[in-house]
């Protein structure tokens, strides 16, 4: 028996491989060979293409320890992979878990992030293929490998927008923001090791966002299936990123309107409060909703959509226009979007 | 125009991937959505499974800058992982590459490390599919996901293996472990930032090896094609941690015989002038050869392998036993196999 309040580095790689093999369900059917062997051995859908993306958290660049626990790292990291297949209109079937774990890490902390992963998976059904653990000398790093299938001529790519289409995002933007924002307001100097308290009232949610965001794979799929949108792309560098790459990888221009921005209330207030103009800092949240595009022949097919996804609402925030640029539309002003340039990674925070 | 003296953080992440996607080639036509989308989508091959695997260098626990070139950190970081498929028996399809990047990383060395992947990503006949590029607050990560496919009921699982299956490895081993050994050996301090001098004579193959290894795709692929494995593993871990995955994974033992193993002749002289037992060494080396079993069924298979893959050697080490366990025959004596526990990662080097 392997005392959990123990590190990583006393366990050793074998036994936090075993551990996390005991962690893991059945092993699907076309799952040939699953952890443990040299590769994973997978049999593919008939008729599907493969989704495959990856994406990494760092430690003190995409989060920190002080108010990001194992169990919300885990289910993140898995989760802005899992965003990405959404905005290909993909279902996910597998990950692939990368792991570069400091030697002081605590074998409960193990447990837990491997648990915020495998929560979300077992949500997400799919599986957790393979992977890799490795020692770091520096930060945590979380790295994830995900895999999903798309019906032939049905995945999103951001290519497809054209003049005149109508511009809509999924829910509302700017939570994790201002969840980001209410933690970091929260927590001491660095080195600190206690996790921030735990937010109530109407910051509760904006932070559970922030830390726990909700892959749109149901929108995903519907818009994929029903052939409803044009082009797509997840919001994981926020709103202004997300316009901006559609419009160049289409070649078209976007006016957004202002006014029809579904920025979320509670984030409204916080921003408010703090001085800041809630709509540029809700432009530059990392929500994790879909931002897509659909013509005047796939309006119909998006009506059909909203009934299918249920709760999600759907916001039609612009047009797509012929000249390049983007332009944001106030009530009497048009100016630029701003934000729309993605730097070496996020801040460190 | 951008200054390749310039940091990585400077130019910032899209003008690094815009500098990667001028460096591929032409796209398959089979990878539907290459790099630039959310996700990469690709054609699947019709009646094969596939085989996923992912590993990762982190600079300080698999590698040191000071004398690893970047080039040779990207072929080192797609070989690790091509390695894998080998032993699955795979033929590689492609790779997604995440990469976390110090701030200070010249784009000149992120450059080279693009261009030490590709040439081996090119000499493999892969494509890369897709990545993601991160900051790095400690230390360089390049963690690779690499894809191949297998036909049914080929995969070379390490399970396989019966008692009375001939043990067998292929080229030398040593070679690696002896060429960190002189690297290390030729650096200054830590903190120097030139690269150790070149070796000449007898310790340029070594060295070569340990940056450079060469995953034996074309003899994993023929003992899949032609059934003549039972089980099989690459080196990635040593002799001695491979034997005892092997056997661990079948549920049987081995006895290996200590003159049949080829240690690489300049491995030898190296371990031997610094008085330490080659064999020893030899057998925790990261050589990325094949270790593999044959039953009395196979042996015939295996002659036909061994004509198609030319001139590699395979070296029969040891027999397969019922009882578990693991030893090592010398002349007069036997001896339980060492060094079989792998430890947290290899030492920081």
């Amino acid at each position: 028996v392997v005392d959990p309040r123990g590190t990583v580095a006393e366990a050793g790689e074998r036994a936090l491989v075993d551990r996390l093999r005991d962690r893991l369900g059945a092993t699907p059917g076309w799952l040939v060979t699953g952890p443990g062997d040299d590769a994973a051995v997978v049999e593919s859908v008939r008729g599907r293409l493969e989704v495959l993306t990856t994406d990494a958290l760092v430690e003190g660049v995409h989060f920190d320890r002080r108010f990001m626990s194992p169990a919300d790292v885990g289910f993140r990291a898995l989760a802005v992979n899992l965003s990405d297949l959404a905005a290909m209109g993909a279902t996910p079937r597998l990950a692939l878990l990368s792991l570069a774990l400091p030697d002081s890490y605590r074998l409960s902390e193990f447990d837990d992030l491997i648990g915020g992963f495998l929560e979300l998976a077992a949500r997400a059904r799919m599986a957790l293929a393979g992977g890799n653990i490795t020692r770091s000398p520096g930060p945590l790093v979380v790295d994830v490998m995900a895999v999903g299938c798309v019906k032939r001529r049905r995945a999103l790519e951001r290519r497809g927008a054209r003049p005149g289409d109508a511009l809509f995002v999924s829910g509302t933007i700017g939570a994790a923001a201002a969840g980001l924002d209410w933690l970091r307001s929260r927590v001491g100097p660095p080195g600190r090791d206690d996790l921030a308290a735990e937010p109530c009232g109407d910051m509760q949610e904006p932070v559970r966002r922030y830390r726990r965001p909700e892959p749109r794979l149901r929108l995903g799929r519907a818009l994929a299936d029903g052939r409803a949108a044009t082009a797509c792309i997840d919001l994981s560098d926020g709103l202004a990123d997300g316009v901006q790459q559609l419009a160049v990888a289409s070649g078209i221009g976007f006016v957004v309107d202002a006014v029809s921005v579904p920025v979320d209330p509670a984030a409204r207030a916080w921003f408010e409060r703090a001085g800041v103009d809630p709509l540029q800092a809700a432009m530059s949240s990392d929500d994790y909703e879909l931002l897509f595009t659909v013509s005047s022949r796939t309006r119909g097919p998006l009506a059909a959509v909203q009934r299918l996804t249920g709760g999600v609402a759907l916001a039609r925030i612009g047009t797509a226009t012929r000249e390049a640029g983007l332009t944001l539309r106030r009530e009497s002003t048009e100016e630029p979007i701003q934000g729309g340039f993605r730097h070496f990674g996020p801040a460190p925070r």
